[in-house]
């Protein structure tokens, strides 16, 4: 039997890494990297140096082209359905071609699995496809979510509240839909003129890029749009996530 | 100055913890164990264990006696807002009679300290009364949502859809709220009846006593009940979550 670790690596701090994805890693014999082009290889690169300190040789690395995703789409879910189905078979030749029966194969995903990441879905698609069996086990990383509010030294909860995670997308749609609400995703900053709001902005978490603002909407959103997109500019790709808060009274 | 951190230890597994809090534990001089009395002996049992793993001697150990919360009162928020602030009194102490200038304390919280944790709050209550002075750290931690989700290799969030993270009071006054809701801090089954949803329950996430139960509400809702009860009775106490997810059509 083939086996497939879907290894959360954290939010970007390679210190972000659990013992036990360190463990996963070491034990990998196939990494596979699925490469989003140019415009993400910075986030390659660290998944590279990960491999380099933590995997245990002999090692392979198997890499796939992943396809591309049609961001113009006005049907967002379709779009990222059939960029999905085309990047399961991809995957899938990985598995079948690059692993043998016995070996351990490994995704380093960033963040946590669970997080608006599309591996999970992918490995479901290939089992339910039937094409190549194999086990799977999934380590839990650190979202973008707790590296936010760890770096503001802020709680994502409130005692007894409930918080939502959204995406920007769903926030320009249908506003805060709770006291606290926590974003990712979100390409346009559709916490504009929420200015009843508090936020805690994060983007490149967790690397020496980071970029940390906190403040009043009103106070910080405009400085938040500018140094986001002069940062955009610069690296030619951005991460940012942002818890937003009711301000009381 | 004194310098304080709040480390994120995860879910239960020792592997959970990242290498950021491996190396914040062997930074640290004092570790403040705050006891909660004897039902919750094993989560301070493994506190100490990490700590006689990781952390680097010569460093000492200051405990204090967690106030009791009337775990009786009506009023929620209230009942936790008195006892945090007991509870900040005595942490108080503990920093200002147990931590020299220079040197570095350090509370372990399970999980992620953003979570449905108090630890943080407490912090910021001390720091505004201020009678001691610090700088302080948070390192974030493997929630229990995230290792619910790893456990059942599913995944938190649907694509482009959002999911909601609350407590077991707030399902039984609201109902679900979300396609997708997480719920933390029930000690009452409250996804009873919940019939047109699928739930993902784990109880004890990442130890040897994990106990991991998946289906309908309709099919294993009572057997979750069940095994919640048996296990609470034999241990003396439980840490559970779960992720109900409605079901479609």
């Amino acid at each position: 039997m083939k086996r497939l670790l879907i290894i959360g690596i954290g939010a970007g701090d390679p210190d972000h890494l659990t013992l036990q994805a360190v463990k996963a890693i070491a034990a990998t014999d196939v990494f596979f990297i699925v490469d989003k082009g140019e415009v993400k290889h910075d986030l390659v690169q660290l998944r590279l140096d990960l491999i380099a300190e933590h995997g245990r040789p002999p090692y392979r690395i198997a890499e796939a082209r992943d396809p591309e995703r049609d961001r113009a789409a006005p049907a967002y879910a379709a779009a990222v359905e059939d960029w999905r189905a085309r990047r399961a078979r991809a995957c899938e030749a990985l598995i079948r071609d690059e692993l043998a029966d016995g070996q351990t194969g490994a995704f380093l995903v960033w963040g946590d699995p669970g997080v608006y990441d599309s591996t999970l879905a992918i490995v479901e698609d290939i089992l339910a496809r039937g094409n190549v069996a194999f086990d799977h086990e999934v380590v839990p990383g650190i979202s973008s979510v707790a590296a936010l509010t760890a770096r503001h030294r802020t709680s994502l909860t409130q005692v007894g509240r409930p918080v939502h995670l959204t995406t920007g997308r769903r926030l320009a749609e249908d506003g805060p839909t709770a006291d606290d609400v926590v974003v990712m995703l979100d390409a346009h900053c559709s916490f504009a003129g929420l200015d009843d709001h508090h936020i805690h902005w994060g983007a490149y978490l967790g690397t020496p890029d980071e970029i940390l603002i906190a403040g009043p909407v009103a106070e910080v959103g405009e400085r938040i749009r500018e140094v986001r997109a002069e940062a955009r500019a610069r690296k030619g790709w951005i991460m940012d996530t942002y818890l937003l808060r009711r301000l009381e009274g």
